[in-house]
């Protein structure tokens, strides 16, 4: 049965609850418990719960729909020809996991053509769920999510996971926009964009993030009524840099991107 | 019945419990719904939340233990002049509060001559709940916990609220800190002192905390095995300054003291 461009995808959307099912139970599984912690060559840490958590994903998919590509965190990309990709993120908080710590999350995206048509956020300590589909509304664990109408930056409610991971530039462009909004959180990592889904922040401004990191995110945010682009307001792909503005509304979106257009770090930062 | 220094404490043990389920109520009541924000004088967010809970705390506390004084957030103390005060924080983490974010505490201690004898750092939304005594083993859910044997700041994971809390040289001495350490995670206000006290990191860094929000962490981190001082090393009471530096080992609190000292914040920061 070849597939088409339909955005019904009900058996996709099924497939997603079983595998955030199975993700939860290894990685819950490992968490808080000692655990061996390697440093990547990007000094990023991993452990065994990511890789054995990312190669439950992939048998997953693999066997649910043989013809898809699968890229993710831990493992060479599958089938990468294919139009529909899967995109897979099986601890993405991976600071958090391993410090005992309930924000980590499981991220899950459906590409066709290049595009994110699924997308799902999984906080398995917290036991939240949100769901994206292109062109419906998003949920929490079931329930339609929308943002808050927020429109200016004074008012917004501003997240980000680490002044750290602000290269160069970056980090000016940053405060200043966190000078301007109501109040900055830090910490979170995915679970920042899941609260905006869900009215609580109104921005997300991040950079160093991976395909795996924030294509996932795309369906759920815009499926609530947000807006998600990189620093210089282009759709994200599976070929951008990885600066990300998550905002609740168009209008808070374009004010926020006034003050970080031509900021956004180049690979070198 | 003149109260005297016995460390028993019994009564007060329980009645720590009951205080944290009579607080968790009234939060949890207000968790994700709409509510008003006020900014304070110092610009810090306060809710009807954060006062309905320290009244309901304080009508407890005076109901229980007429004779003691108790210190708040909210309200002016009463009975400043006992030997026995109560010290409390009805919603630690407001800006998590406010933001629909799960990581907010309710903090309480009680002090006796102006030593933190109990401490309680209570999760509502997590249903996690240490409970220090001095000179006995701290308790996560009423299992003993214990901090983590790291002694070096190279292998220690560091966990601060965030970058905006670091007045003045405060900010370059925290990141002389971070770069030393193995890693570095932002975000959580109380709840990282529970992490630490349940060894899953190993070092908190801040300044600018109050009574309220230091002196129930001193049991709690103390009885699990580390070390809780202000940035000079000293003893945290009443009137201290506000920074705080808390590890897992005596050897890790002295060498990432001998990097802060010297640097600690003045009241202009």
């Amino acid at each position: 049965m070849p597939r088409d461009s339909s955005l019904s995808l009900t058996e996709e959307i099924g497939f997603l609850a079983l595998a955030a099912e199975a993700a939860k139970e290894i990685t819950l599984s490992w968490f808080r418990q000692p655990i061996e912690i390697e440093d990547k060559e990007d000094h990023s840490p991993v452990t065994i719960a990511d890789r054995a958590t990312e190669a439950e994903l992939r048998r997953l998919i693999a066997s649910h729909f043989p013809a898809d590509g699968i890229l993710g965190e831990e493992e060479a990309p599958s089938n990468p020809e294919s139009r529909r990709i899967w995109v897979v993120d099986p601890i993405d908080g991976t600071r958090s996991f391993i410090t005992g710590h309930p924000l980590y999350g499981c991220l899950i995206a459906l590409l066709q053509d290049g595009i994110p048509l699924l997308g799902q956020i999984d906080m398995p300590v917290l036991g939240e769920r949100w769901q994206g589909r292109k062109g419906a509304p998003s949920t929490l664990n079931g329930a339609a999510c929308r943002t808050r109408k927020c429109q200016r930056l004074s008012d917004a409610w501003i997240y980000t996971t680490s002044p750290q991971a602000f290269p160069g530039r970056s980090l000016a462009a940053f405060e200043a926009l966190s000078a301007r909004g109501r109040l900055t959180r830090y910490g979170g990592d995915c679970y920042n964009y899941g609260l905006l889904a869900s009215g609580h922040c109104d921005l997300v401004a991040e950079t160093g993030l991976q395909p795996f990191d924030y294509l996932p995110l795309v369906p759920v945010i815009e499926g609530a009524g947000g807006v998600i682009t990189d620093w210089q307001g282009q759709s994200l792909s599976l070929h951008s840099a990885g600066d990300v503005i998550a905002a609740a509304t168009p209008e808070l979106h374009a004010e926020a991107l006034s003050l970080l257009r031509g900021q956004a770090p180049g690979p070198a930062g």
